[in-house]
């Protein structure tokens, strides 16, 4: 990772800022022979874009991509990947004032204190915005992946909005489609709409944890000792603006287990071994076991609400600030594609870094 | 990060098996002119040496760092600074039961797979004993950061184990260095020594919480969007042999908070802007605030128990495998010196960028 | 340098095809407050423009740089900087023929062989169309390189034609801005013109030599060992479409020399110390001496000729082709601006380096 | 590149000075399941050793080369290896002269201006001593290729020595291994031997050219655009001490080529396209394309010779050297086994990244 690339062997630089003239990704070593067309990335970025429901940003954005290079009569061919998205809704608006003053909880300071300058409008490159680039990416990484390990499978989902945590017993992937939130849990769904638009109407906002997981991924995937799977999905997953935590597997609450508890024993089967619990979360030495990969990251609240905040200004007088533009009350929310395309494009990195390394081989078992 | 390289400006590559001949750090982008003699990477080692207590395994290792190149007279001279550390008690063992069984929890399994071929003496490569490679280093990188940062001090402390937290309350940092959990409560150790003892004695481990936190960090350091502070911390952290959860500031409990709780204020004071609060452990859009950098990771409890447990051979038979070597029951203890090493280089790292980047620039406040 | 991104601190991505939408380079790492307009870099890019003479490809392209990120209100802020240039000039043609021949001398072959799938369209990626994006970035380093180091200047010329050498007793550097081969012996120009002429119309084509110079280069830039000043160098024209030679200094000529003519003995004056010859071309040990840096490279003719050249096809039949598009007869004319700009990329790129790794350090002599 | 760091997949980091107490490579990213024993590389480090015969510098040095780690029952696992070469013969001498002057033609003075420290024993870093680590590193990836690429075959001879250039009409592969100078030209050899005796006597010295040639090189390698096979064998061979220029296949004499002369035609035969001439020398776009790889690189003369050179000295004053230690007439001699040791790092850092970035797909022709 480098500045604004992520990744080795499949590279990702975003670029643009929130109320620039356009955004995007510079996609460099997909694989050449894959069918790609917008409409492929367009799904995905659908499910990002902000103003679907009351419970997102009503920022409008059509958030359309155009592929500039990389695709010959809609297959790549090996060659960059140019991925554009026009910003349409830049409201013409006052920015005056957080160009002077610090926003609480925002990149508004650090920016400043770090380039000396910033785009102060809609956060310039700190937005969330930015993600959207990450989700046309991901959609890439999501063609190859498909090509490469046809039984993976990514879902996400959020699995805690505030105090309230959903639950497994009631948890049903199928139900993730249907409702604003992501979530596997139908009654929680219901409780978060409740309580997320009491929430909205206040103009307060309230953080969530999100969930991502890869099913069908092989033993043998990363590449220890710094760039471990776990490793990077932990830094990949903290990238992402807002998020505080990451845990793979048992996460934090591996701290609470015993050896005993925390072992994830092994059995054989006809179709290879496996494991009786995954406290590891598919990652042991930081290389995949052929278990489901299991990430959570908590996202904070925005700190865009309606309560004045103590701040100073760059001149260094003391002030308050309120954050009236359009904003979103649990972040969170957006943040479950985000989640996905991230580890769509770690995923696709290690699967082209194992195979550079490896080729064909690797041990087996029985 | 690349296989076992750390660090972009400061890159550190480990090398080296637990049972090998020899293991180190090839140290490569530290700054010249600086005073670096092996006593003061010995200090640091010290503290993460195994058998110096009945907690940590009795592997008896001195441990004792040789610098094979990068200094003249005692002074660092830019070029490539190698550190080796002989392996002195590789005690003769029969190593053919876990070359052939895979041990629940560890990277046995992983590793056969993804390479076809392991070194089974204690682990081999993913053996912590690899960390005090990384402890090596580190003390390279405080003795740079001496020099550019005077204020900084990096502190790591542990802050649970299992399900006993230590209380802030109770907390005092020269209590830290008299007992043998490196924690700040002096009560918390107390009856962390009962707890342990118990579980060393019926050969069972458990999960531990470590804190690093620096302080004296300069506003601005971080080179968003992929190589922020937090997200090189964050993998940093994770690529530590067991652990399995990051957080920054306030981490997964940030989920919890609304956008009031949140939001870290701003007041102005003679010496600058300072904020109330630290929810955001000293990191916003992924760049320095000036507040207290406070990470914390998790570490699993080791998987290597005397309670038998189930497993698979390569033969793909299944079997039962016991731990009977010399093991941590809390292997969080000596996690703590390898995260401050971690912090230490990853804010090197981070300072040459910036200084590359920025040079003297930056905004100022006021 | 990773696959289609040049550098480490200042890293060019540059993508898009010949004749697809548009191309362009990301440009991630230039120090933020600088001014940066389309203007500026457009200056360059018009020297690079074809269609100007009689002398280079008919193709009519406007090569007009939009600055889509990275600038607000016409100042750089450090973050990424996306330069898209649309194409134009793409003339319905039938590419049948060479989408199933192998052009000799061209990419066709080796593109298919690595990548099972290429763009025919006038070369698709492997054009050197692909330089205008490179331009446009050099463009950018030009103006971080003008507030970092004011007495730079970078400036190239052609000093040979096929077996026509410029004369350096001839030479003018005042010149090179009034003929159509950028060289500074007016001589040379004229014998040139009327040969280029004759080679132009028989369908022929001519290799070339280009010599860019930097001027006021401190002594110290240069990250030995694998990152020298002259390596990156010799990496960064190589790179460059047709180049076959790269020399620094004495070049290939070094060889016939004794270490008594070698040597660039030193004196000192008011000013420092000076050398009284120039062997080195600015770099010893891989790092600057304050001395211009002089680097040479050899661009072979282009192979899209009227005579029907021996080749084969994808189906592994013996065939012939003529190329009858748009070419220039002496591609190295178009060359002199590419290799001016990489070579401010080259220097910015290890100013900043340089900075990062010693800060204000280095040694002083006197 | 980084710093002392070559490559991507196969990365290999040398350290170590000239007369500290040892140098080595630390080589990260050789493929797991080769035999790898130190006599394997101890091959290659005897062609480069110093005090062979009476035309290399008579320092004394064992070269002997340990392995420390990545290797388990003489098998490589997939983690780093590290090779480490103690110093032996570091004489006792009076370093304080060179400690202050700075010997014309070395990197005396550019190390100071830039590290402002440096290790004057020797030249320190900047010693050709150096290339003993890249030529161990370049035994492991002889074998790994050995592994990969059955049929490949790398060859390095020197072509020139001053102004006496072997003739291809002489030439004889069996010729190279039977004379100290490594050419193919019998005469030629006989020829420099009383040369070089003349100069040796004299206390001067002289440059060469070497050419190092890769056959068996499937077609498909190179990384296009900034990661060129040329590109990357430019940059490689330039970062070999005292070389000046690189040329591939016609090299700079592209430059006085028609396109018609240029451009190699392609045949069918049972076995494949084939090209008609090498013109090319085997990379086509920055990708191989199955014929020969043919690199050439200039050496200069060293600079250390018995005539005194004028100089200036740390305090200024200017003053001359005369360098009376033991050296090279002509170093070009023992840049011939590195030469090939960067080609084979080179080639498969290439192979790794290809089997990455392509898998066993890519075109077919027939």
């Amino acid at each position: 990772m480098s500045f604004n690339t992520y990744g080795r062997m499949f590279r990702v630089t975003t670029w643009g800022e929130s109320h620039g003239p356009a955004l995007g990704a510079t996609v460099d070593g997909c694989p050449p022979g894959l069918r790609l067309e917008p409409g492929m990335l367009q799904h995905w970025l659908d499910r990002r874009k902000p103003g679907q429901n009351k419970y997102t940003t009503q920022r409008r954005e059509a958030d359309e991509v155009e592929i500039l290079s990389g695709v010959y009569e809609g297959v790549t061919t090996g060659t960059p990947i140019q991925l554009m998205i026009r910003n349409t809704d830049q409201r013409s608006k006052d920015y005056s004032e957080i160009a002077e003053k610090f926003r609480p909880g925002h990149a508004d300071y650090t920016y400043w204190m770090k380039y000396g300058v910033r785009d102060p409008r809609g956060g310039g490159r700190s937005s969330a915005r930015e993600t959207a680039a990450r989700v046309a990416a991901g959609g890439v990484a999501r063609e190859a992946l498909k090509a490469l390990l046809p039984d993976l499978r990514i879902r996400g989902a959020m699995v805690r909005m505030g105090a309230h945590e959903a639950r497994r017993e009631n948890w049903d992937w199928a139900e993730v489609e249907r409702n604003p939130f992501w979530t596997g849990d139908a009654r929680a769904a219901a409780l978060w709409a409740d309580y997320l638009d009491g929430l909205r109407k206040s103009g307060s906002s309230i953080g969530a944890v999100i969930e991502v997981t890869a099913s069908g991924v092989p033993a043998g995937l990363g590449a220890p000792i710094y760039a471990k799977l776990d490793a990077d999905l932990a830094g990949a997953m903290m990238s992402i603006n807002a998020v505080k935590g990451v845990e793979i597997g048992a996460g934090m609450g591996a701290a609470e287990l015993t050896g005993e508890e925390n072992a994830d024993e092994m059995r054989m089967t006809q179709g290879g071994p496996v494991f009786t619990s995954n406290h590891a979360g598919g990652v042991l030495g930081g290389v995949s076991s052929g278990q489901d990969v299991v990430v959570r990251f908590a996202v904070k609240p925005t700190s865009s609400i309606l309560s004045p905040r103590a701040t100073v200004d760059k001149a260094g007088r003391e002030t308050e600030i309120v954050t009236k533009g359009r904003h979103d009350p649990c972040v969170g929310i957006r943040a479950v594609p985000v989640g996905e395309a991230m580890m769509a494009c770690v995923l696709l990195d290690h699967v082209l870094m194992h195979r550079g390394q490896i080729g064909d081989g690797g041990g087996e078992v029985g």
